[in-house]
C-alpha cells in the first residue's frame, strides 16, 4: 500500500491528519513537481489528482473522504465518521458542506488568481483552461458565507458536527489553512470558529 | 420524519431513487416555489437547500449523500454504499466525482446561462450573485470531460463503480438527466455511457 501525497495541497492533508487522528502508518510518496503534479504520476492515475491511494492488489483510490472511508471501515477506533445512522450522516453533511463551502471555496480564488495558474485554472485537466476573474470575487464571498456559517454552527457546539472531533473538523480546517494564502483570516468577530481553530490547530495531527 | 422535496432539481432526485431502490418509504413534502424554493422553508433551514430529511427529534440533514448514509446504516440491504472497506471506498470516491464533475458542473452551465436566475448563480445564497457568462463555456468543457471519464470507465465494468448498482450511477444518472436542461447529451460515440445510460434509465427507480 501507498499514499502518493503533496504537501502544500489541501485535499492530501486531509488524509494525513486523518492517518495521524487514527495512528495509523502508510508509506508515502511525494507526487509534487513544483505547482503540479510529477508526470510519472499523472500518466499513471487517469483522475490526475493527489491524494491517491494504490491498494496492495493495484486499485488505485482518489479522493480525500473514500480513502478515509477504507481506513474507517478497517479501523473504526477512534470514530471520526460517525458510529450510528445519526452521527454518520450529520458528520457526511458537514464534512460535505466544508469541502464544497470551504476547500473548494478557497481552491476557487486560488487557482483563479495565481499567475502561475494562469493557464490551469482546473485541477486535473490536462487541457489548457483559463483563469476567470470574475470567480475570484465570487469565490470571496463564498468563503465569507462559510466562515459565517461555521461560526454560528461553532456557538451551538464543540465541533462542527458535534460534540466530538470529526473528518467535518479536519476538512474545515485544511479549508482555514488553505485560505492563508489567499489571505482570507477568519474574521475578529467569529470568535466561536476561533476558539475552534485554535483548539483544533493545537492537536498533534495538525502538523501532518 | 419527513423529506423535503423539490422535484425538478437533481439532488433532490439523488434521494428519491436511492429510497425507490431501497424499498423504504418516507412522508414527502415538495417546498419548490418556482424557480426557487419556498420562503417557509427558507426560514426554517440554515442551509437554504432541498433535499433535507427532518428526523422525529427535529434533526435537519442536509446534503443528499448524507441522508443516504443515514438510510444505509438504518437498512443495509440492498447494499448501495458499499458492504466491505473496498467497496466502500470505490464507491464514495465515484459518487463524489458524479457530483462535483457531474452535478455541480452542469448546474455550473444551469445556473449562469438561464435567465430566470440572473442573479441567483449560487444556489442556497440570499444575497443577489450575478451570473458569469465565461462559466457557462468552462463548465460545458467539465461536462465533455466528466462524460468521456464515465465512457472510459464503463468500457472496463458494468456499472460505474464496480459490478453492482451503487449510489455512483445514480448520482451520474442525475447528472445525466439534468444536463438535458443545459442541451447536452451523451455524445453518440460514448457507446458504453450510452449501453450503462438505457438499462439504469430503465430502471423502476429512475422515475421517483
Amino acid at each position: 500500500m501507498k499514499l502518493y501525497d503533496w504537501k502544500p495541497a489541501p485535499n492530501p492533508r486531509r488524509v494525513r491528519i486523518y492517518l495521524a487522528e487514527k495512528g495509523i502508518d502508510v508509506p508515502r510518496q511525494d507526487v509534487g513537481a513544483g505547482w503540479g503534479l510529477s508526470p510519472d504520476f499523472l500518466a499513471r492515475s487517469t483522475h490526475k489528482l493527489a491524494p491517491m491511494l494504490e491498494l496492495d492488489d493495484g486499485t488505485l483510490l482518489g479522493e480525500a473522504m473514500a480513502i478515509c472511508r477504507y481506513f474507517e471501515a478497517q479501523q473504526p477506533q477512534p470514530c471520526l465518521m460517525g458510529d450510528n445512522p445519526k452521527s454518520m450522516a450529520v458528520i457526511e453533511m458537514w464534512e460535505r458542506k466544508c469541502d464544497f463551502e470551504g476547500v473548494q471555496a478557497v481552491a476557487e480564488v486560488f487557482r483563479n488568481s495565481v499567475p502561475a495558474l494562469a493557464d490551469r485554472a482546473l485541477a486535473g485537466f490536462d487541457v489548457p483552461v483559463p483563469q476567470i476573474p470574475a470567480l475570484v470575487e465570487r469565490g470571496k464571498l463564498r468563503v465569507a458565507r462559510f466562515y459565517k456559517q461555521l461560526d454560528e454552527q461553532l456557538a451551538q457546539q464543540h465541533f462542527i458536527a458535534g460534540e466530538k472531533f470529526s473528518v467535518a473538523d479536519i476538512t474545515a480546517l485544511c479549508a482555514i489553512d488553505f485560505a492563508k494564502r489567499i489571505k482570507l483570516a477568519i474574521p475578529e468577530d467569529h470568535t466561536h470558529l476561533l476558539r475552534w481553530y485554535a483548539e483544533v490547530s493545537a492537536r498533534p495531527s495538525a502538523s501532518a
